[in-house]
């Protein structure tokens, strides 16, 4: 019998111990924003350090300013084979509202087809899955590939150690790809590999008018009122057709290929799907673009939040002192986060009336990230996927950012393949978390063929 | 020793007791607005009734579907002379931002000239100076004019209850002139009758999107951003002018005449003037008038709040689910404010999208005044004024607005003769409100004399 199908029948043979175990990992509550699990963070990362060790590799813990960092790799290396790491995260979001879960967010539950648990899909059920795999071709001897795990317990925070981790641990993470199962599918029948991500700068603008609230009477009719102005500001940020407005905005935004655009429109994400998802009466986005093209492949501009004068119950007669507003930009290849800084600034400092002041304070700042499709990764990947759903994968471009993506490619040249098999519906970061166990399982044998695909062709 | 002799005797050997007296009415945080001081209300309406017993007027405390109105008269009544019903108001401001505050708003603290505290020029000064005034009168016997006193507890929230009140006392009330002093001087040694007063129309607009906040990352470019789109609808209300394009804003707004203009332009409010005052870099206002005909003879549109999304430290990446903005205009005769709701609300049907819903909620609703500035009351307190700081008062338009001014001319067919001791810079509705004391006491010995003035002369 050949290691792949070795591998997959051990996979198949061990489906409930690899569900228990992955029930033992959902118990340990490893919130990372809350700093009374941190006890639950040390048991987190020694449970995958612990597993790493069992299934046969040399897995460490590491310290960092946070949250530790789990790195492992196998024993014996094969200089002729290439190296896949594989990234992950052991934290998971807070559970609350509590009161909305129908079980214990810590106490993992099944349902038909379903494991529900805080962090059953986003990310413990892919980090398991990915673990699960690499067990199921160590158990028969050598990987087809070499194979690493650099497994973080910060990402729901925003992975404030990772890069500086990453900076002083290059030999060790060295790699020719990475293997980042944090992006999901599109149905449980359309395996789903994601190629971009867009990056964000995020903002606060400040508008400062009067030293004080002044009294809207005795005073209103002389006094440019800040809010207005920031409202104004605002309002000339984009045009009636939805482009944005700061010089030079687009001039490195990357055109899309004739033939991406046929290929995304080829997705099942159409208008009606996005009304169905988030529930707006009509969307709104740039013209000239179908939504899959304005989510995945056009920057954006968005105010997150808004704040003058009086916001209580009642009414207040005044002039405010001064407006805030948090205004985030999504971006895409090959935007450069601080050229976008400069054009927000230039186009305050162009527009911004001498009436009142401005300020802008810089939250953070992430580049965009595209990945070559015909990486030879990419392609084990997408074969092993096919392999097991019988139909080739999707290729699709997300909205959101995954820092790490664009650092792992800044600071050590590799690129990521981002899939998963979490679903659209598993409601990540929401009450009643789930994970399709037929899907899960099928990403278990999804990744022992990558490997395998990888090592044959490289 | 004649009676007005012998009451501006009595106010200068009262002038501590006075103090402490006002310090005492400060002390209680009669917020109208907020619910937690209810009880205060019932504290501060009481404390007026007790006062105006003690100097020996009939006081009752009438309730209402909101905070109560104190009413008081005298007790002897002559039938020769005539009857002045003396305006005010016992409730005050919300107090905060509480941090800006030097002293705890409700622990009044004098500093050089000047009394601290919430309330104490806007408007309980004022109350307590005609109290004071009519104390120093009766002291020594019969005043020379019936007198009345209707002290309310919602001039601060819009007086919502004070029209019902007067429709079904109207007898009781019967008078000749209303001595209303909520209105203030242009400076220490300008003595000030206002004869215009501004209305005002106060909403809340609210505009939804997505029925829950959405990631900004997943949906941005395809969501029409709740806060952008009340953005635009703000920025759309004014031109670059400066002027309101709700449309038939400008319909009713009387003109101002040639004469009126000139005589407003000899007022010593210049631009600069102004800028003192109010610590802004530069005016702005409606294109083609001063600033004293902006602040009194032009309406105004002004943004008191603006809420939506996020607005915590740090960065939240979400499309919020709605925006809000409280929005009031201030009114010129012969604006209606229902006329102006009707306004607004063409102007929110024609310019909203189809991708969001809009609502307003009615806040509150008061027309403009204008006064005749020959009334006997009002030549008597120009006679006043010109005793106590030996110069004629000037006669302004003020911005503010007193709905109850021209309810009473509307309900009881009676002018309202408009003045007061607060200062411009006594930062009322702000924190860090002060009273200017010496000019206090000169108002209290111009009450004097103006029952007296008009006693002799009506």
């Amino acid at each position: 019998m050949a290691g792949r199908a070795q591998a997959l029948k051990y996979a198949s043979d061990r489906k409930l111990q690899f569900l228990k175990a992955l029930e033992e990992f959902i118990r340990i509550p490893s919130v990372s924003t809350n700093p009374q699990n941190k006890g639950d963070m040390m048991s987190a990362s020694s449970w995958v350090r612990d597993k790493l060790e069992a299934i046969g590799m040399n897995a460490q813990i590491f310290p960092t300013n946070g949250h530790p960092v789990v790195f492992a790799e196998c024993k014996k290396t094969n200089s002729a084979a290439p190296t896949v790491l594989v990234y992950g995260h052991y934290d998971v979001q807070p559970a609350d509202p509590l009161e909305l879960w129908n079980h214990p967010p810590f106490e993992p539950t099944i349902h038909d087809d379903y494991l529900f648990g805080r962090g059953a899909s986003d990310m413990k059920g892919q980090v398991a899955a990915s673990l699960f795999a690499v067990e199921a071709i160590l158990s028969n001897g050598l990987s087809p590939v070499n194979i690493k795990f650099m497994i973080e317990g910060e990402e729901e925070i925003g992975s404030p150690n990772l890069n500086s981790f990453i900076e002083t641990h290059q030999q060790l993470l060295a790699c020719d790809i990475v293997l980042n199962p944090d992006t999901g599918m599109i149905a449980a029948d359309i395996p789903t590999i994601t190629y971009a991500l867009r990056g964000m700068s995020y903002f606060e603008i400040r508008i400062y008018g009067p030293p004080h609230d002044l009294h809207s009477g005795l005073f209103g009719g002389i006094i440019h009122n800040p809010a207005q102005v920031l409202c104004e500001l605002i309002a000339g940020m984009h045009d009636s057709q939805g482009h944005i407005l700061l010089p030079g905005f687009y001039d490195r935004v990357r055109p899309l290929s004739e033939e991406e655009r046929n290929s995304l429109a080829k997705l099942p994400m159409t208008e009606q799907y996005y009304i169905n998802q988030t529930g707006v009466p009509a969307l709104f986005g740039e013209a000239g673009f179908t939504p899959i093209e304005q989510i995945g492949a056009r920057p954006t501009l968005d105010v997150n939040g808004f704040y003058s004068g009086f916001i209580g119950e009642g009414s207040k007669t005044i002039i405010p002192a001064w407006a805030m507003a948090k205004v985030s930009m999504r971006l895409v290849p090959d935007q450069d986060p601080n050229e976008v800084t400069e054009q927000l600034q230039a186009y305050l400092a162009a527009k911004t009336p001498a009436t009142v002041r401005w300020e802008i304070l810089k939250m953070h700042n992430g580049p965009a990230s595209i990945s070559n499709i015909n990486h030879p990764g990419t392609n084990a990947l997408a074969k092993a996927l096919e392999s097991v759903w019988g139909k080739k994968p999707v290729f699709k471009r997300e909205g959101g950012s995954v820092p790490v993506v664009a650092n792992m490619q800044r600071i050590l040249g590799v690129e990521s393949i981002l899939s998963g098999f979490g679903l659209p519906d598993d409601d990540i970061h929401a009450p009643n978390e789930k994970l399709h166990l037929p899907t899960w399982n099928r990403g278990i044998d999804s990744i022992i063929h990558f490997f395998y695909n990888y090592g044959e062709n490289h």
